[in-house]
């Protein structure tokens, strides 16, 4: 189980900043909503940052994302034998942040209806695609992590001095630029577990949770990762 | 009282820069006026930077915040001998920052109302809740700090090299996504002495400065800061 | 052919980013439609940043740029022996990049037109004038690059450490202050080999790829990067 | 003349993207017109950023600022023989920058009046106040020199290594939140040597270079550079 804390606490981070970032942007009657899609890759890309911080000061690589954790595991670039004690940490921490935010916008899911783009508030736990076309969805997710994880295979180890600020940066720009289409999950943690949370916990006003397009956020990111340590395993 | 120039210099400037970026954003007739939350959550964190800077050349160790040094202090991360110092500098800094801040906007408090969430300009100086539930509001400024104070206990020392830099950005990402429930107080001097020196000081067109609110964002921060000096204390 | 793929596997990651970002903000149905100058800007430069950090892992100095390969040569700040492998990695990493990007929002150019400059979606691929007039434009282009590169020459090694991110933001700055004229191409890879696609490639609904502009962006940067290189050479 | 040429360039650079931001945001016809305050708060901070970097390595310190090499010399922190080298270095690049975005825009300025404070395009060149008030004006100019200059001493080298980009987010914060009053000049060459470009340059229907004006951006930023640094001389 060792790394299980960092990556428990590390994921927690992203998700209460990450999650809280969509409750800010979506629920009516708070001061941070309507913002723009630059707010929501900058706040993402800070929890990550935050999130790979905290995972590195309690002994984990900062992974904070299955799709990592397994593309690393595939072509050898992390030990197996971790796999399971990452996995775990990440999907509880996922889960605990997701009720957190829940908590800090209680009142605001009272109040009003979220604005996510299915009309429910599913939107601020979990992502869905701007134009529903599910093989393109994949795609999409599979691009955007490949690139993410390619390019983090070439920024060598990154939760010590600035370099989690470095990966929170190149999830602004993938956010920014390949996100758009299906709101960059790029990670099965960040999406499954809210998603479950949303499903289970008593938010109010709530709506579908919208389990039919649940696996695209799995197997995309999967794929991505794994093609990107395949590549990078090739070519160095 | 070792500590106290350097907490009295850095606070001074992070309310100069805080509130002044709240005064920018709500006072008609300046040019930054109807800025986004982005805006506001990034001046904040570079108040904070730099606040740090100056604190850390002048002897302190840049907290800047009751609820970091009493946090700190309670579970054996900072010394009970300097807290009065750091408190008393903290307290001064901060009531200083909103006088200059009414200074440098006068001219615009005369001519027009300030645009903050109770209808007056109160809420330049100190923070409101966007919907009242005092217990949810207590609960996000617990929330809030407890993240803030959380993550920051895991970036080492904070004043040296660039570690200023990431610690504006953690509260960055904490005004952008736990920030807009009740303005991200996370701080009771930031919160106390500018709504004091608003009660005081001969700012035009002033209305009430909302006393009945202000244990939120003394107790929240304090009760945040705790639980997470508590929980580092635990795990590490 | 040293450094070819270093370019060509930076330069990919620059033009699916860059690129990227014109068609998050150009498409209709996806999420970061509508976006401001600032996220272009930003986006641009932090594609720029990892382009970079990719590239100099794979042993090449990441300029990512024939007008930084050249100017640099043609000045003795770079081997002429490596020149050609250089610009064959940018064209075709520039060129796979947009083809990457074609497939990442096949679904949004086939439900919309673009809203690029000149009324089709080409202005997503390359860059066009804001106001057309040749001498200008060509002008506009020469100033940006040489700004850019006579910077970027007093970076020192700008593969290294965080000095990848200073070179984006370096981007960012010009594109900000610099780039509303033209659009910014200051590279002629980046804006060539894209055009290239756009013309070849069956994205849905496109229009003309605007062949009697290309010459600008070409002869713009090249001419920017040789002034800037000569006079750092002359100063020096 | 040591640190002349340093001062020079460092300014060019400056100025082209300062001054250039003011005419991206307001030209008409040209892809940034509307930007927000954030992005010229970013484009100025960038620009003393990259003016720092250039300045440094031609062995300058990087003052790029009347206020803070004259403020720095009257208490002992800059040697009064290097300061007449500085001053005509920053004037003269100043100068050359502001004509540069002349021609840079040259289009834009003929096919559009500019959208500055006073009805006419001097805003994009020098800087005017939101409300006019003199006392408060010179004040205000005086608070935002005194902040940026105080913490400036407390930086430590700024040419160096990352700290020009704290030095540019230091002027993003003081523009963001003590800019809204007077544009922040915070420097006398950033304001004059453009004002007088204004002035004599052919700029296409240009207005009054408003020279009642002039001597705030001058007096206000010099009295805010002498007082921090006598404050740090002071304490320090």
């Amino acid at each position: 189980m060792s790394g299980f804390m960092g990556e428990f606490l590390g994921t927690l981070v992203l998700i209460v900043f990450g999650v809280g970032s969509g409750a800010a942007t979506n629920l009516k009657g708070n001061y941070a909503r309507n913002q723009n899609w630059t707010f929501i890759a900058l706040a993402w890309g800070l929890a990550v940052t935050f999130g790979v911080y905290v995972a590195g000061q309690f002994g984990s690589q900062g992974h904070l994302n299955p799709a990592v954790t397994i593309g690393f595991a595939a072509f050898g670039f992390f030990p197996w034998s971790q796999v399971g004690g990452y996995l775990l940490g990440q999907f509880l921490g996922a889960f605990l942040g997701a009720v957190i935010v829940m908590i800090q916008y209680y009142p605001h899911f009272k109040g009003a209806r979220g604005g996510a783009a299915d009309g429910n508030s599913v939107g601020i736990f979990a992502t869905g695609p701007a134009i529903k076309n599910p093989i393109f969805n994949y795609l999409s997710e599979t691009i955007a992590t490949f690139f993410f994880v390619f390019v983090l295979l070439n920024l060598g180890n990154f939760t010590t001095g600035l370099k989690p600020l470095i990966v929170g940066l190149l999830i602004v720009v993938v956010g920014q630029t390949l996100g758009g289409t299906t709101g960059f999950a790029i990670n099965p943690a960040r999406d499954f577990a809210p998603r479950l949370a949303y499903a289970i916990l008593p938010v109010p006003n709530k709506g579908s949770a919208n389990w039919s397009y649940a696996w695209v956020p799995i197997l995309g990111p999967l794929s991505g990762g794994l093609i990107a340590a395949a590549v990078e395993a090739l070519l160095k």
